[in-house]
């Protein structure tokens, strides 16, 4: 009896198909679970996939996918696309990049275009006002920003859209692991913003799916 | 020089108005804010008043609005409506009956009419599973519960509209002030799943708000 | 005088054998333990032991026994057997193997069958639903989770056994360290259910002995 | 509509009756809620209830019962019993009787007839020490304990039965609020130990059922 | 031998006299080193008075002052001055105001005369942009803000000064006595902000004194 | 059969007799354990003992003692007794007194004649410096500080003899609750300081007692 | 379009130019970043910088500056100078270097030249004793310390400058990472202390030249 | 300016030398640190001093003596001696062993000579009962333990010496770094037990010292 229980029907009820978190699993369970998803000739997205766990992927899969900032593994690449008007993802600094990237990847892998805005955080707060017209025309904003994390707060009191933010885990000293910039997003005075778990790009994209499946059909 | 600067522009710029924390306050604040809405001839709603001031507001607007379980205040009360099909609102126990009103009222305020599924918690599950198809045709989704917090995890991998959870401080040992119930939110395997702050239903109802008011026009 | 006090007379007192804990003892107090072992004829078993350590006590027992995945060393390998119908594990996800496989090994060192079902966790609840009959016939049920750690909560609403909750720790942000579905299970509203520590299959395979041991006599 | 979906299935499932949460509810939800029971037919009791709301719920129902220590209330008292051989509920100190007296009348309202040990925690351990042939008869111990926490620990080294773990809020500074004893019974060395939330009682005596439900059919 | 060891030598080794802190001092010892001060023909002032011991002081020191928002206490009041170009207090809510009367109170204490600008949080932050170059002329800038305490590291962004960051205990939830804020603070990737304790106004204000008089004499 | 344990072995086993934790005991359960006490003919002492409860006691027992400063009650007032040269009792602050007093009022009841030195706080280090002979010819200093609770690591780095920390629970801010004091005294530079409790000035006057008791006969 | 926004108008804006975080950026966009400054010749300061991107860069830039000890890299090194005047670091212990030398370099990097003074912390309090008259010309302090942190709090009563505190990650236990010295600092009774993040030699750095900024114009 | 301080009058004032603390000062301070013991004659002890720090310096000095699993370093060994009566240290499990050798060696270097007795810990506890009378003849306790920290409860309600508590951070889950053992000791419900900080053997055996030389001189 196969200890994997693959969600095939997900896709067809909550409209996104499962996707594999590859921390906390041991190499031969992921090889195995791959090997289902092959012989389906399903396409498949690993998160938080470390290196050394990749490069043995990459071994069997040779056309694979591997970002090793954003840890993200595709048994098959996505072709890119021009960004497009759904979904801008923000972000306060370069250290952010890793989650950005985990973001990025997810919503091609699930058929979409976002744009990035990066390096905006409020330490000059220049950088955000002069694009906000720029930003206004997006459906959904996700932003990202780790440190003391107000850069959801400061855009949630400037634009009306969604806000999905995302805490990272960027920082030292009270702000080593992220749990400062996350409590700063659900404490935001700037109503109506909600937050996911810290360094989760890939549940913020997810996110952001339910909003424009919901409302695009 | 008067030292409160009401953000009287808030509903141009992101879609809604200000709206006013009430735990926090003295009284003469609070009366001297009421006074400047009252003057333009603008509702206003206070949240989270303690029902001592609420007292005290009563008796200079009598016709003033105040539910003593979410602890709201309105200068004008709003007409009951029949409920419509853009929002549910879902909760686990009758004890998060305060947080549940909270997002009830806001949503009123601001001109929507959720609809409410009360007390339909996973520890007797079929209370969910036998309304799906009925929760199925809503556009969003606020999810409420408080002690181990597990109805937005179960609901998020049964239906596919945006979910947004909110944590109660519901519970007592552990689950005291609803730390674990917002953790357990944020760590759901039910992805795509948003989160806002302990008892915020006004924040769950804005940020509902953000995508009505995104994707209706 | 030795420094070494093993507590031989356990089994006598409470029904199973003193275990080593592996991870925080330095391999030269290891080998002389197992010494003391070897020499009056016992197995012996080691959890949360490390790699390095595991592989130089294999150089001095060539016939010894080692799991990398749940970190479980034997002095001698238990033959495998047919799983009984007294206890059940259940686990939510792949993720979870380390603790799943600590759990069966204890268990088999004690002299008891358990059947496993894996990667049933709530994101797609379909996975538990369809298994309830074939789980209700067990007398003991070990539930264990990481992330929000729900399966425990929706498993005891359902089933009317024992339930031993493992949380494990799996997951990252809010759910690092499994501090998370450790508070979500203590915090459970469906009654009845009883916890042991982060990553501790073992401790979950001792308290279903206990049940055992008390009944089947 | 009515908000309210008491889980009259509950028995049937899971083999006891769904028990009313009192400390988060509002006095007239709880009205309405005993209404229904009582219009069946049927008992209820309520756990953690404020003596002012028992207080309003007597004037109603005046053969109501209701111990202001464990702040439990039950619609029809129950006869006393005999205490039986079934289960033995273990207390450190005078201080935690109110949940000692939670699991009592739990197990009482469900038909069981538990002895208490009180005031045996192992500052004097001869407390404890003496009365072991006497406990050593018991299908199941539940073991309460405030402060540090160690009275567990200490049982269960001694006496090989199923021990259900109970922390208690009773201690100041680093114990206040019970955080020390329940992580004291979480880490213990005198394993297969199984642990609930902190002033469970209720919770305890509903894990104790479990296990004679299953075993005594 | 008196158990008082009033600290008369402080204001000429540091800059500023002994100030009484209240909160958890007993009555009759307050008594007493108030008369102290009166025999001695100096001022004094006690933070942090609950309302009680206040109206009891009040009622042996019939000139003496107290502020029941700020629980400040003087023995003489202090006769309010215009407003000078030294020190500005920014507070980002009217729920800060307490904090901001400590800070106010204490600097008019210590013979300054420091300036307010209240409610200009950043969720509407077109009342901080609209106020810089009002604020550019001042010294030293102590900025207040509760919830998710943002305001100090966007004004530390715009402005060049010594900036003293106060976080509020006010907020609830995740933001519940002012943790995230003070932590926020901390966090600030606008550099060079430093912090004091959560509400402590005063020490604010002491922290400001030091500043102008290393550089002022 | 009586559900309390006394320990009157106690001072037998390790030099002092058991003492009675009042805060979380019912008032019957603490007039029972009295009666015993009073019928053996023994003093009894009730540490942490709410007023309410204490008043109640006092009406019974007329000739009783209570300080409701330190909330300590005996059945039998200790008469005053002149310093000795054993105990050095040193506090930071005014505040700290009901610490103070607690540790006083143990050691009378135990023979035991303490000297107290209050008020020396570091922030005004010349109060400290200038006992420092004065405080030498003592055989055990306890030393008790809230706040940031310095005082015994600078004591400690200046003296010689055994020093027992008591943090305190005065504070606000981070220092709410007293575990700052705590953990600076644990963490402590200055080597050898040993550490109890927060508020724990019973149990500091017992440690001190131990090393008396063990060295003196 | 570039993804680095480097704030070119920050030195206009506060008076100091931005200063790039080293520990969370990838090499890559390290390499970019550096490239910009170097095109406009201007120099750049990395902090927190690892010593293998670090020995990156100097294959890349032969003559740039990395001190391995404060994890600080610049562009080019600053020619060393005579200590001046105006600012003073005080620091408890040598294990505390690598944060006095991070608050050294940042503010050579900025045109400042402090004077050290090391390893005088409050265990053996003469070291600090015996330099109050050294230390008493100088501007500001920058205090730094570990373990309990107790430094900041005895320079507080002593000296009337301002004082800015740093906590370090230095010690173990309770201590390990840096915690409690930020809380005792943030809890000190020694009045006017104002305290950056746990490591931040930088933040200090740049808070102190606020104060000269303003003061030295 | 050389730019340590040692206090070389540390013996003088507090009756022990000051010794070096290894784990965060880097290599080349230590070195010159033990060259100026070196240069004086004196020995020197180094405690937490990582392997390969060590290594460096065993190069340097040949004679040196280091425990690896302690993480002790001495400039010159110590000759082993017989154990006296003074002082005994009792701990719970093999894992403890690092810390009891911390404690050992340093008793050495201070001229003392402990007696240990290991791995009697209370789920055994006839491996305690059965050395009472062993034990009771010794002046100081040192008592150490990890997970749940037990130990020194059951010791104290037993003995009546003066107890040093030393949590260890041995155990994992949430006895992961040792804070539930130090919690369970602080809130041991066996009074006048002190306690030192997590994996302070260093700090215990210091403490015993005082003791020791407070009385036998």
């Amino acid at each position: 009896m196969s200890t994997f229980n693959i969600d095939h029907q997900r896709e067809g009820r909550v409209g996104f198909p499962e996707i594999i978190y590859g921390r906390s699993k041991d190499i031969e369970s992921i090889k195995l679970i791959l090997q289902e998803y092959k012989s389906q000739g399903k396409n498949a997205m690993i998160t938080k996939l470390q290196s050394e766990k990749a490069h043995q992927l990459q071994e069997i899969y040779s056309s694979s996918f591997y970002d090793p900032i954003a840890e993200i593994f595709m048994l098959e690449p996505i072709t890119e696309q021009e960004p497009g008007k759904d979904i801008a993802i923000l972000s306060a600094g370069t250290s952010d990049l890793f989650v950005v990237n985990e973001a990025l990847h997810t919503l091609s892998f699930l058929g979409h275009t976002p744009q990035s805005f990066q390096d905006i955080g409020v330490s000059g707060i220049h950088r955000l006002m002069s694009r906000l017209e720029q930003l206004r025309v997006f459906k959904v904003l996700i932003v990202i920003a780790g440190f003391e994390g107000a850069l959801p707060t400061v855009t949630g009191g400037l634009l009306p859209q969604p806000i999905i933010a995302v805490p990272t885990s960027v920082g030292y000293g009270v702000a080593e692991g992220g749990t400062v910039a996350l409590q700063t997003m659900l404490a935001s005075c700037a109503n109506g913003i909600t937050v996911v778990n810290i360094d989760n790009g890939y549940g913020a994209a997810v996110a952001a799916l339910r909003i424009l499946n919901t409302f695009k059909k």
